[in-house]
């Protein structure tokens, strides 16, 4: 895409922990990265450290990453837009997010990984190895912006999962934001207890360190989150309270059998939890004619997500002069049959070719 | 209290992970261990790996251990009690047991270690280094049944913390019983969701897994502990409901002050869970005379854990042919003022002694 010889530009907006990992994760793949943040000491931080190569904004960049606080990320989008390349952000919560940006360059995107560590002195550019990252494209997402940023994201070794934004945020209540205020409730129920019996905290062993690791965390972040997906978190709240309601009454009655039902199941699916690291099975390409339009790419990435198709890699091929083009995806290759029937089902014209 | 040269003589029955575990670490405390089992191939598994001495009992043993399912505790308890040794147990529900057991030479036992292992092919012998271990003596416990299970813990590398039973029960039900209910309800309404989202599983990341981490466990003895700890587990999941329909409501009203300060409190509880290691400071012996009668020692250890004074060690010295007897407690030097004088104050001979 660019001429022989000549280093691909990209932006990162907020050098903190995470857009400092996004950085050397550029750089680690080849990009001239250009960083700054709305603290001027943090990015000539993130200078020193090496994490970024200048500081500042740069109208040349190809892609520009969003790593500043739910709250701030439409605003960011907007400014960054105007230098007419492809923007991408990192936030927890999509829906409100991609509604407020509508733009064809704009895709949402959330990696799915954490640090104890804060801030830019924490960065690793391996932070997103073997972790998942969920891009948000929607109706309006031109193809070959979401094809760039799935194959940088790819490039940093992360899985990506295509999701519809309210979906993910809805997925990510239940697994990120009601295990978070859970884990703050049962740390605040033992440290109310502690002031009465200093003795309950000595007694909280692996499994009740494990469980409130998370809640040791910075509170700030959260206030955006629980205002962004609050519908969604009330929602999970209200299964959740509904569950732990049902466990009481199993308890209360001494139904073993049910409690045994639950906790079995429960242990099967923790058993089971993907790894995140992928399998070193042979891949498959599947080429897939496309009409060069918002929204094609998003249509076939969120059918994969749908038949639990994992989408290695994607790339958009145009032909010149014409508005037909076609899209080149990577995948398992013993899926690769069921998402190729799908997509013919749609009266697309499919193609099937092993890597190997 | 042996003739030189003789080995000392313990008993462990139950010879799984825990068991085996507490046999290791009897040995490399000098001991001569005597192992039996429900199962006797489990036993013979024991003895072939050198984690017991001999199959079966021991008629001699000075202590016994059983680390048998709490619902078996009680049982193995009188008929360990006939030859006339110390017992004790690592059962996780005391009060029940510690009412079913009246005999002076019983001290319910409760360490808080636990290992993803199964069975005593993952025992270690130094399981227990650097945990803490609840003793829940009562007012019929002989004070040198009570110190010689308390020296012989503290031999495996424990600390100690003695707790009056009941109080114990509420205290794990609050940073153990009802936390993995919780893990084990949360990991069930992923699942739920996985059903028709198989995606919801590749974004649990770290803290997903950190809190779930316990549900991985066998459900067989959560059985046993969510009966015989009923009502404390109930009592606590009362509190959690109650706690999370709070937070419910804070999210519902967008009431981020109220959310910052449940999540601040949780992180400052969560970074200051002490670490279960004995910090290095300095310690002393407090000398106590007591009349030589049950439950004076529990009495004075209760105590101790009431004004948090961590009790390093324990001895029991007799005046021949009087009921009259003195405790040695050692603690830390700098809360033994306050614990002299709380023990002052109940008109009891006390005197303090630095051990530097």
């Amino acid at each position: 895409m660019t001429a022989q010889g000549e280093q691909r530009r990209a932006a990162v907006v907020g050098t903190g922990l995470i857009g400092g990992s996004v950085a050397l994760a550029l750089q680690a793949a080849g990009w001239h990265v250009a960083g700054s943040d709305i603290d001027p000491a943090r990015a000539e931080r993130a200078l020193q450290l090496g994490v970024i190569n200048s500081v500042g904004s740069d109208p040349d960049a190809e892609i520009t990453f969003l790593a500043v606080p739910v709250s701030s990320v439409a605003d960011a989008a907007r400014e960054a837009l105007r230098s007419g390349g492809v923007v991408t952000d990192v936030g927890s919560v999509k829906a409100p997010l991609v509604a407020a940006v509508q733009d064809a360059k704009f895709v949402g995107g959330h990696p799915m990984a954490g640090s104890e560590a804060i801030g830019v002195d924490g960065a690793r550019g391996d932070l997103f190895d073997a972790t998942t990252w969920v891009l948000t494209p929607t109706a309006n997402t031109d193809p070959a912006a979401q094809a760039l940023v799935h194959s940088v994201v790819r490039s940093f070794g992360a899985e990506v999962l295509t999701l519809d934004a309210a979906q993910h945020d809805h997925l990510v209540a239940t697994v990120s934001h009601v295990p978070h205020l859970t884990a703050a409730t049962l740390m605040d129920l033992a440290a109310t207890q502690a002031e009465e019996h200093s003795a309950v905290l000595r007694l909280a062993a692996g499994g009740f360190r494990d469980m409130t690791r998370i809640a040791a965390g910075d509170p700030g972040m959260w206030l955006d989150i629980c205002t962004d997906n609050r519908e969604a978190i009330l929602g999970v709240l209200d299964d959740l309270l509904d569950s732990l309601g049902v466990m009481r009454g199993i308890v209360a009655t001494g139904d073993s059998e049910a409690l045994e039902q639950r906790l079995r199941l429960a242990q099967q699916a923790r058993r089971s939890l993907p790894t995140g690291a992928p399998a070193a099975e042979q891949l498959a390409e599947i080429r897939v004619s496309i009409v060069d339009q918002p929204g094609e790419l998003a249509s076939v990435t969120a059918l994969a997500t749908e038949l639990g198709v994992n989408v290695y890699d994607v790339e958009v091929a145009h032909t010149a002069g014409d508005r037909r083009g076609r899209l080149i995806l990577v995948v398992d290759a013993d899926r690769a049959a069921s998402l190729a029937e799908a997509l013919r089902s749609q009266s697309r014209v499919v193609s099937v070719h092993e890597l190997a």
